[in-house]
């Protein structure tokens, strides 16, 4: 059953409290909101790793950070009438921060981000969020787009899984360009869908090599809408970008990498990157790798040249304060 | 030694005869010209079939097509005083072609493109280039944004090596960011670097993912410095794009593929693409899989969410005709 619809069309709140939250996907877990199809839904978010960094952490929390509480997500809604094969339709229609967030590398065993063997030691920054901008070091700000990095529904299998790994049925895809406005359609694999969602960036990279992009927790505003109409194996989308931090065409400063393995070019790729801002733009190695996370993009030029596929890493040079186009 | 310049300011006319192109990389082949650092050149190319294919072409040329002459490429040419080590920037000034251009898919033993196996036969599509678009069939225009596919220095090691696969020392590249006003870095390997230049793209996607763009015989002209200040392991650019087709933001719609290898990823989003193509606009399968070639762009929305990296493809709306923004 929907309730009824608030003033500013939307049908449901719900608070990102401790029954409303969860870190991992599994289908037999209770839904904690019933939607119909159609319904606007306000979701509270926390942030990835479930509250456990605010906007004074620094540097020494990561030593106790548990992993295990990432990611935290809101949900499951059940979405009424949603069956197998039929598609979710997800219109994003707000998304908003509280005015801050962080983009911190974790080294761990597992090695966490594009290039764990080059950064053995953690790092954090806290970046102010405001007049649509991300406040770095030495004058850069990133534009923000905020968007959810994890939005997904349940898998079929049975049992629990981790919420790293994005799958067919969505989950973190970390796809930027779901920003407000964008339309998201994901296959549906278990009764009236079970979707969640958090894991939100106030921007980030195409490749969030450092492992993480702006995390900042957030309130979503989204339809829900069952498409017995449509049938998709993997998530589709529709968006208008941003495409650019300003939305226009704008100078960016490119490194390439070139090989037969296309992480591999990818990781060559970065390096070189990292190497430009340390030399040309005076940032730390640890601060060029956030700064590559939050807002390098990784495009695939080619993947056909055989043996060599060609990937590279673009720098909007409008974050640097004397670049503003 | 530089002849002096025209009044348009080009220090050396290069016209792509039989003695000024060839089809594979040699550090021992003589160079055709030799310039000074800072002159300006404009070098005729002649399409990367070495002029098999013209504007009347047909699907039944593509049987006698020789591959053994692809990459048509103009150079080399000596730059004086270029030393291995030292860097070669090439300003893009003008990129012009002549009106018409061509896609195809060439099926081989070897298997061209992202799909060899779902493309067994043939195709190709001759466009004529105007007004700063291309046209394809039902209305459908890919606006133009013309770019050398390979450019390059001869690499350090002897012999005779494919022009196919792309190296550290550049060719194959088909980065399409490198348009006219784009500038290029690439490391030179051999004394006066040896640089050569063809395999011009009037448009074409990040991808280029049936193995051609928009193949055209073109005018490039660009001015070669070398930078004894500079060293780069690999290509670094500076780029103003367009990174949409329309140089701002604009409707896309996106496929995405998901899991532990990119270019299965890849693939996948590129079915994905190619089912909507088919499906939602009506195109054929070829069509559909050339249109992809010339105008989808493959981003890497994330290589870290291990075990499995999401790879999208986004196609701008505003190639159809009823979709301009």
């Amino acid at each position: 059953m929907s309730s009824a619809s608030d003033p500013d069309g939307v049908d449901h709140h719900l608070k990102a409290t401790d029954d409303a939250v969860h870190t991992d996907w599994d289908k037999d877990r209770e839904p904690v909101l019933t939607v119909d199809s159609g319904d606007v839904l306000e979701l509270e978010c926390r942030d990835s790793t479930n509250g456990q960094l605010g906007p004074d952490a620094t540097v020494a929390d990561l030593a106790q950070l548990d992993v295990d509480q990432v990611h935290a997500l809101t949900g499951p809604i059940a979405v009424d009438g949603a069956r197998p094969g039929d598609t979710l339709q997800i219109d994003l229609l707000d998304v908003e921060h509280r005015g801050w967030g962080y983009t911190l590398v974790l080294p761990g065993e597992a090695g966490f981000g594009l290039l764990p063997e080059e950064f053995p030691e953690p790092s954090l920054h806290v970046w102010d969020l405001e007049d649509g901008m991300a406040r770095f070091v030495d004058g850069i700000e990133v534009p923000l787009h905020p968007f959810p990095g994890t939005i997904g529904v349940a898998p079929a299998e049975p049992g629990v899984h981790d919420t790293n790994p994005p799958r067919a049925v969505g989950g973190n895809l970390d796809i930027k360009h779901l920003t407000a406005g964008s339309r998201l359609f994901l296959p549906t694999a278990v009764e009236d869908a079970l979707f969640s969602i958090g894991d939100c960036h106030a921007a980030q990279g195409d490749g969030e090599v450092c492992i993480t992009g702006i995390e900042a927790p957030m309130s979503v505003t989204c339809r829900l809408t069952v498409r017995s109409d449509l049938e998709v194996a993997r998530p589709q989308f529709e968006t208008s970008g941003p495409f650019t931090p300003t939305g226009r065409d704008e100078r960016a400063f490119g490194t390439t990498g070139i090989g037969d393995d296309l992480r591999g070019a990818a990781k060559d790729a970065v390096r070189d990157m990292i190497d430009h801002l340390v030399t040309e733009r005076g940032l730390s190695r640890e601060q060029a790798y956030v700064l590559c996370s939050a807002a390098v993009d990784l495009k695939l030029n080619q993947v056909v040249n055989a043996p060599n596929w060609t990937v590279s890493a673009y720098l909007p040079e409008s974050v640097f304060p004397d670049e503003q186009p």
